[in-house]
Order: C-alpha cells, then structure tokens, then sequence
C-alpha cells in the first residue's frame, strides 16, 4: 500500500474558530468540505486533542475563515503550530465576533462561514463535526489558498495532530525534516514557519 | 447570507466506484477527504439519488481514482452527467477490479484509494461514507485536478446532485447556464462536456 496516494487529494487551507465561557480559540485545518447545499451544511475533521475540539464540542459552534494565499508562515504557525492552552491565539490578530458567538478571523481571509453544530461522529483520533450553515460572507476577492499550494510555494509543514500527517514518512535527518504532507525538506536553517 | 462564500472551498476531482452484484458503477464527486491518519480513513458525501450511492450501501466499499488535470470533459461527462441506470460507464473506459471488489478508474488517473466503509452519515440529501483505507497506489506523476481548475479551465458545471450546487444560483438565460460553483457561462454553443 503506497500511502503517499493520500498526498494527492486536494484540499483548501482554513482558520476554525471556536468558544467557550468567553475565551476564544482556532486552529488550522485542511478538511473543511460541503456536504449538501439543501440545506447547505459543511463538515470539518478535528484532532481530539486540540482545544478547539473542546471549545466546539461544548458550544456547538464553529466559524471558518477561508485563507487567501497571501499570509506569513508566522500567521499559519500561530494558529498551527501553537496551542491556544499556552497563548491567546486570537490576541495576535483582528477579528470579530460572529451571531454564533465564535470569533471570525479577518486578516488574510476572504470569506468566512458560521456554522451549528448538528452531528458529530467520531473517527478514533478525531471527530467530524457536521453542521448547518448559519452564515457566510465573502470578504475580498483573490484565489483561495489550496494546501498544495501552502506546501510548494510557502514551504510549510505540518503538525502532527493533523489527519494527513503520516507517521510512517517523517524521517528526522541531519536537522532536516521531511514533509509528512508533500514530501518537501523543510531546512530549519532556510527558514521556520514560526520565525517570519 | 452570501452563499457564494462557499464556491471559495477547495476541493479535488474524483470518480468513486463501486460494485454490487457483479455490476459496477462510478461517478464523479469533489468531496473526498482524510479525516484521520492512523489508521488512514478517508470519507466522501454522495447524494442518495445516485446509483453509486446504492451500490456502496449494499457492498460496504468504494474506489476513488484521482483525476489528473488531462481527461476531456466527454470523460468527466460520462462519470458526472449521464446515470448508471441507463449505461455502463465502466465500459467507456479502461479500469481494473481492485481487492474490494470495486472497478477502479485508470484512465486519466494519478493513483487511487480502496476503502472499506465502517460507517456513514445522514445528512439529508446526501450520504457522508466515512471508511478505512484497504489499497492506495500512485499510477503516475501529474497535477491532481481541482474543482477549481476544472471550472475556470476546463469549463466544466456540476450536476444538480452534487453537494456544491446551489439551486439559487442556477439562471437560464438566452440557452446560457451560469454555473453553480464557480459563475462560469455555459454556453452551449461553445462546448459541452458532452460533445467533446
């Protein structure tokens, strides 16, 4: 079995908020999708372990903004590599607060969707959250970041809470780290994610 | 609400075949993702009207074959516009029975995923079927395509069962379609996917 196949599906590049008693929290993630447009209704997979995954649990809710491909890598590493446990995620940037009561991000996103949270399924290490669309606007035009497109052109990694890391291919070599994702070195002396 | 917010959602293109009885059929769909790495699952949302969707509730196991961005639309057509109840559509095409039993694409292909269904989702009009990953191979190097790339340069438009179409936005205006995903004007006159 050849996992890399995996690294062949396609997918769009996302900031998940959440909240619960008043703190706020997001996380990114690759695997938002639309599952019916009557009602239209997305779903979203979400490592157990995060926080955000707590936050929604609890209130149900969640928003999604839609990266545009013009962020730093230290934008996506706040959100990506840091957990909202030890620093106030959305302290770093601007947003606001959305009718579900989740924190939506504003910079570099061109739309965002609200969603209620009407199903769950747990699939072992992570939960899919389905849920109906309670709003959506789009905020600027531009073209999407794709997560091919964050792995070739912005050279990024990823964490290994997310559901297409892969164990198996993260091979650690002089200093060097093979993308579990795109199969891209990333050289820490060439630059980090967190240090933009 | 602006609905259109959801056309900025990144997906890939995809033909998801399954068997049943000694049959097989297949079609396309844009909403195939990993949910979690360990074990790899992978899942997609088919719309309970398709024939693909009978025979992957009665046979627990469905193929999907990553497109690449080359296939003329006459062979996105056949998957995505015409119904297995009334041709075969695995005999348009070369494609092998794979160790689930399910045909598998191999036409236009960059690899394919087998996958055994271990659960599935109401939701609504469509099915998610969420399943262990039993076989994946890489066929050959390419460009997976994008929904995106298959609208804005291919010109494709989305049948009215997948998730993605949005039956407000659907005009008729002078024998002119305006595509549901993208905004794209379908001009018969130019090309159909049919035709090519």
């Amino acid at each position: 079995m050849d996992i890399k196949t995996l690294y062949q599906i396609s997918y769009g590049l996302y900031i998940i908020t959440s909240t619960r008693g008043g703190k706020f929290n997001g996380q990114i993630a690759n695997t938002l999708f639309q599952v019916t447009s009557e009602p239209p209704t997305v779903a979203v997979s979400i490592n157990k372990q995060n926080l955000t995954h707590e936050f929604i649990r609890d209130s149900r809710v969640f928003a999604a903004s839609i990266l545009s491909q013009d962020p730093p890598l230290s934008f996506i590493g706040n959100f990506g590599f840091k957990s909202g446990r030890d620093i106030d995620k959305l302290a770093q940037v601007n947003y606001k607060v959305g009718k579900t009561g989740a924190p939506i991000v504003l910079d570099h996103t061109l739309g965002y969707l609200e969603v209620k949270v009407i199903n769950e399924v747990d699939v072992g290490t992570h939960t899919i959250f389905i849920g109906e669309l309670m709003e959506a606007e789009t905020l600027r035009s531009g073209e999407p970041m794709t997560y091919a497109y964050y792995h070739e052109v912005k050279r990024g990694t990823a964490p290994k809470t997310a559901p297409t890391y892969i164990k198996e291919e993260k091979v650690k070599r002089l200093a060097k780290y093979r993308c579990t994702v795109c199969g891209y070195i990333y050289d820490p002396e060439k630059g980090d994610p967190m240090a933009e």
